[in-house]
């Protein structure tokens, strides 16, 4: 991809692991509601090219894709216990305001990130903890209707539907990131829930990278690692992006077996 | 039912359509925005016992919904070509106020009217006008993915959301009504896909009687009357509401065929 790719919420923890790990495969434009340092901007980019701006601001979200390719779009309060307020402005209107401006001039490609919290009430009483468990054959594979856990994850699920309007209405192409639990060097230990939708950094910056260079229409794909715990189907991810992830869960062993949980971290 | 029914938007054609179906079997409180004229009242309903109020007021909803058994939400900006800004406030937002204030006062089931337009997208140029025709066996059922024509469709699958995660996390019964093209007394005429989807008066007031009637968890059901042209399933509705419609846009015979189209009416 030659046009520049536009990053919002770049200074975040998805961001800064996709920046990791193929920063220097683009040319960046970064926004963040925070000013960046040093330590989180790639090679290249100056801390002055950074578009400071929160992504409710119609005019900054317009200028920042102006000339832009594609765009990774993780900006928004990413708190799985965020008031309504906050993810109704941050989450939903702001993706509102980037896919209208990115339509507007021109963009081709938006990756959003949504979320596992769009579906997290599939997580039932009854499922639970056997569907975290390998001998397990529940898949959630993105076809399904949303159930969020929480308004975080009504607004990430919205922010697909609005993604799925602009697909329809104006060509975008736009694929859906049902991002799983990101962590750095191993999975979380003693939560299994959390090793069923690890997500390494590797994986991630291997994903959006994918995101980036594949075609697509519209696509709701999950965003894990190839755990041998995983109830989220990778099948979508493989097929139209040709995501390969390389870690698993599973090959990290802590003392004693994971105590399970159904905890609502990220 | 002998709790009272709160309607919210009631002053608006489909709540209008249900009054006059149903108005003498429920101990209605009606919400609007302007106040109602005699003429759109219930008998037994006074001017002055009208909630006058934004469906975004929270106090007011709060208010409204103090007492009563069962909602039916139909309040918030009905055009399908509705601003961003406007569907969000007074759809979404709105939604959520309704929401949030029948699950802390304790109601037990909220109707939802969503709408034929947060699936408008299914209807491809490759599938029409062949979909609005009598001999074509396509069928939405509810399950799928929204699909929105427009930001208005947006904001009704964006409330479909949020009756998914009030009914899971606090146990509100939710139904959500797919409300396909309700006219009085005949269908569209020269108008296939309005005729698809046509919803008569007398079936409009039975579904909603049997939405205040049935016992379910969260449901997704589509709002027309049984038309030959039909690309809705109606067999959830049947199946879980009970719901028996009477009419047929078939049944009425204009001069010559129609003449089909694809606009955007309501």
């Amino acid at each position: 991809m030659d046009d520049p790719v536009l990053l919002t919420g770049a200074g975040g923890r998805v961001g800064q692991a996709i920046l990791a790990g193929i920063g220097p495969d683009y040319d960046w434009r970064l926004l963040d509601r925070e000013p960046l340092s040093e330590d989180e901007l790639p090679h290249g980019v100056a801390s002055d090219d950074v578009v400071v701006a929160d992504v409710t601001d119609e005019e900054a979200v317009r200028g920042a894709v102006e000339g832009v390719g594609a765009v990774i779009h993780l900006a928004g309060d990413p708190r799985p216990n965020a008031p309504w307020d906050s993810v109704l402005r941050n989450n939903i209107d702001g993706t509102h305001a980037l896919f209208e401006a990115a339509v507007d001039v021109g963009v081709r490609k938006v990756a959003f990130a949504s979320s596992n919290h769009a579906v997290g009430a599939y997580e039932t009483d009854d499922r639970t903890p056997g569907m975290y468990r390998r001998d397990d054959d529940y898949r959630l594979d993105g076809t399904e209707l949303p159930r969020p856990s929480n308004l975080y994850g009504v607004s990430k699920a919205a922010g697909e539907t609005l993604g799925r309007y602009y697909h329809d209405h104006d060509g975008l192409s736009v694929v859906c990131v049902r991002i799983g639990n990101l962590t750095k060097s191993h999975p979380p230990k003693e939560y299994e829930r959390g090793q069923a939708m690890w997500l390494s950094h590797r994986d991630c910056a291997h994903l959006f990278d994918r995101c980036l260079r594949a075609e697509y229409g519209y696509e709701i794909v999950y965003g894990i690692s190839d755990n041998d715990r995983k109830y989220y189907s990778l099948a979508r991810a493989r097929e139209v992006l040709g995501y390969d992830p390389q870690d698993n869960s599973a090959e990290y062993t802590f003392e004693g077996e994971p105590r399970g949980g159904n905890d609502l971290e990220d």
